[in-house]
This record gives C-alpha cells, structure tokens and sequence, in this order.
C-alpha cells in the first residue's frame, strides 16, 4: 500500500524526497490505512518498499515525529501515535467536562496554591486595583494518567474567601466556582498561541524541553459580566487540536 | 521599575526564581512599562538591580526568549520583541485583507505550484474522486519582507481551470477566486495545533529549526456550501497570537 502511493505522479516535484514521503505517509494515517498503535515495518523494510535510502526514510520519520505522529518505543518499534484530543476553541467548555464527556479519568496535581497581591497587568485583566489580593493556583492535569495540560488561574481572592480549602486535586475550579460560590462562567475572551516548551514546563509536563506547547490565555466573565478569573493555560502540542466552528464571513463585509 | 517589582512579596514562593524573575519581567511587558524595541540593561546591571545571580537572570531571558518576548542582537543587546499580529481564529478573513487592514505591506513567494491527483484523504476532505485532478500551491507570505507565514492550498482544478496564470505571488487567491471564478468564501472548518518547525519549514521562513508554529488547517466552503480549498497553513508562531471571540457556554447546557 505505502509503495504503491508513492507511484502515483502527481506527487511533488518541488519539494525534497523526504517530504514527499512524509506527506505520503501523513496520507495514509489521514485516511486510516495507517491506524492508531500500528506498528510500522522496521527501517529497513520500509526503505526498500519505498525504493529510498535509510537516510531519507529517516528524515521522513523525523518530520512526522515532529508533528506528534509517531510514537517511537526503543527497542521495540516506531508506532502511529493516537490522534490528538479535540478541544473547541470558540466555546467555554471546562476542561474537566469535556474531557469526562470523551470518557477519560481526569485528575489533577496541585503545584502551588498561594495568596499574591495583582500585579499592574494582572489588576487591569481582572478590573481591580492594583495589589488588591488574588489567588494563584497552578495544576498539572493528567487525562488517564498522562500530564497533559499546566494549567495557572488567577482570582480575585474577594470573591472566592478560603477557596484553597476545597479539594483543588480532584474537582474543577469551575465547578467549586458554582457550587460553593455561586459564581457562573458565562463567556470568556481567549487567544491561542504556538511557543516551545520551557525546562520548567517539560519537567511538569513529562515531555522534552523545546516540545510544542499551545498556551491559551483565557479572561472568564460570569452571569453579571464580571471577570472572575485569570487563566493560562499550556496544552501538549502533540495531545490537543483546536478547533473553532464554521463561521461565516461577517468580518469581510465590515471590511 | 524592575527591582520595585521583585521586592512585591506577593511572587511565586513555590516556583524556581529564575521563573518568579521572568514573569516580572513580563507583568512589565504586559503592562507597557517596557515597551516594544526598548533595550534591557546589561546583564550585569540588570542582574544586579534585580539582585540574582547572572545564572538565575540568563534562564530567566531564556524563558521569555522562548516565549518570542526578545529579540537578541549580537554585539548589541537585548530588545523587547514587536508585538505579536492578532489574528481572529472564529472568522474566515483572508489573510491578505487582514494585514492589509492593519497597514501592512504583503506579498508572497511562490515555491511550488502544480497539478497532482487527490489522495484518498484531500478526495474526501474536498468531495471529489480519488485521482481528480486538483492544484497544489505552496506560497511563503511576508509582512514588510520578513516571511512570516507558509501557506499550503489545494483546490480541485476543475472549479478554477487555468489558475497558474495568475499572478499568484502579489494577489490573494482568494481575490483570484472571487474575481476571475465567481467563487466566493462563504464559511470553513478551522482547527489549530501548535508544532515545531521542521528543517524545510524553518529554511523557508527564515527561523531555527524547532522553533514554535501555528498551523492552521482549514477547509473552505463557497456560498453554494461546497468545499472549494483545502488549506494548511503554518504561522511563525513569535509572531502571531489567534483570538476567539468571547462566546456564550451553550455547550455545557447540551452537556
């Protein structure tokens, strides 16, 4: 199957060898030819199936590596790794429900939990004045056991008094948020952004430092339009998609 | 400024310093205090204002360096980067007309343009056969002559018979598309992952390789709600940040 793809002519030109059939195999794994914990021929098979040298091969499988991919386990094999986690970025769904809703075990480790006084920047977020006192609470959120998010959140500490009694490790922010406050996440304003993994975040994380890593930075309203918390939040890059829904062009017509 | 800043007993107990040390530096930075294209201080004055080992400081740049915050110029100094560009993540606005609107000179360079048979997975991404023919264009994008963006469309060549000879290194394809087809981008399905830059990648935009971007994939539907276009593109990711609009929480009523 791998070889017979590659004989198809209409595949690039222009482009080095190594991306092409990099591409050829993005293709297969696309189209579930190549499925989830498959385990693809050794090395050497695969560069004689695809009449190129191990070096190009290589440089192929690195280039699908880099984009999550692939799982390599040494000594046993390179394997199709599970396809990323959907996340819908134009909608505030907690993370804690929607991951339950895919049916993962969710849980939390609790990195630090302290009183701080607001900052410049984080006093203008959040609407109030500066060195008024907020909570910061930062959590390492594993879906069935695997790190896969570094959450940190932000809040006034007057409108959440003695919030670090609850228990931060096994249930939402945001559920604890209504609950036993009563304060509802309405909407939120959100942006995304690609950055590389810092030594901090990859030890937390227990991925390599310069790993893909999407931040969200997320500014939570609730029912009365009052922001309410702080958050920014670093999602594995090799675990998550974002996706935002169809949209028609409204902002073409403005233009 | 800065030392007044790390003297607010209110910073992270918990944390590594050098972490404590690189978020005051970017409270300052989110405030405004220092201001795009202004110059740190040595790293022996500022490590001294700020009363840390060179050591700790140096990882503390690192961190921000790797959020794409500075810019290093070698024999000169360190400089608090541009801004990142603000795209809008929940609206199909065509990239050309976006920068434009911002006062921005663009302009592409065209690195692949040619005809190939779909695959099995860009047949069913785009409804057509397998094996029709579609056109595949590869164009790096520059905002002021930096290359900031490799752009990736595929569209069936049956709807835009001839489109190589356009001029598809100054007009949008989009614009192409509207004006010589009468095909007009109504909606799309977006979706956002964050990866790190491949060799290929990283030659063509002018970047290290392993450094941060943002792909977007994106399918585009014209007013009769058919997929014309299939695009996957990768934004520098030191330059850009997406915005999703703030957006009520209808999905935790379904859930």
């Amino acid at each position: 199957m791998i070889a017979e793809r590659l004989s198809d002519k209409s595949y690039r030109k222009s482009e080095p060898l190594y991306i092409q059939i990099a591409e050829s195999l993005l293709a297969q794994i696309e189209a579930g030819e190549l499925a989830p914990e498959e385990r693809l021929p050794s090395e050497r098979d695969l560069s004689q199936r695809l009449n190129v040298s191990r070096m190009t091969l290589r440089a192929a499988l690195r280039e699908l590596d880099s984009r999550g991919l692939l799982v390599r386990r040494p000594g046993d094999g390179t394997y199709i790794a599970e396809p990323k986690i959907e996340r819908h970025a134009d909608k505030l769904v907690p993370f804690t429900l929607s991951m339950q809703q895919r049916g993962y075990r969710i849980n939390s480790r609790l990195i630090v939990f302290e009183h701080r006084l607001a900052n410049v920047s984080m006093a203008k977020r959040l609407h109030i004045p500066v060195s008024t006192a907020v909570f910061y609470c930062q959590r390492v959120r594993l879906i069935n056991q695997e790190p896969v998010l570094l959450e940190n959140c932000t809040m006034p500490a007057e409108i959440f008094p003695d919030f670090g009694k609850y228990d931060l490790e096994n249930r939402s922010l945001y559920e604890i948020m209504e609950t036993e406050y009563g304060v509802i996440a309405h909407h939120s304003e959100q942006s995304l952004e690609a950055v590389i993994a810092t030594d901090y975040e990859a030890e937390l994380l227990n991925i390599n430092p310069g790993s893909a890593l999407m931040v969200e930075r997320r500014l939570g309203f609730d029912q009365n339009d009052l922001p309410f918390e702080y958050g920014h939040d670093l999602y594995r890059g090799d675990r998550f998609r974002f996706f935002t829904d169809i949209a028609p062009m409204e902002a073409l017509e403005e233009g």
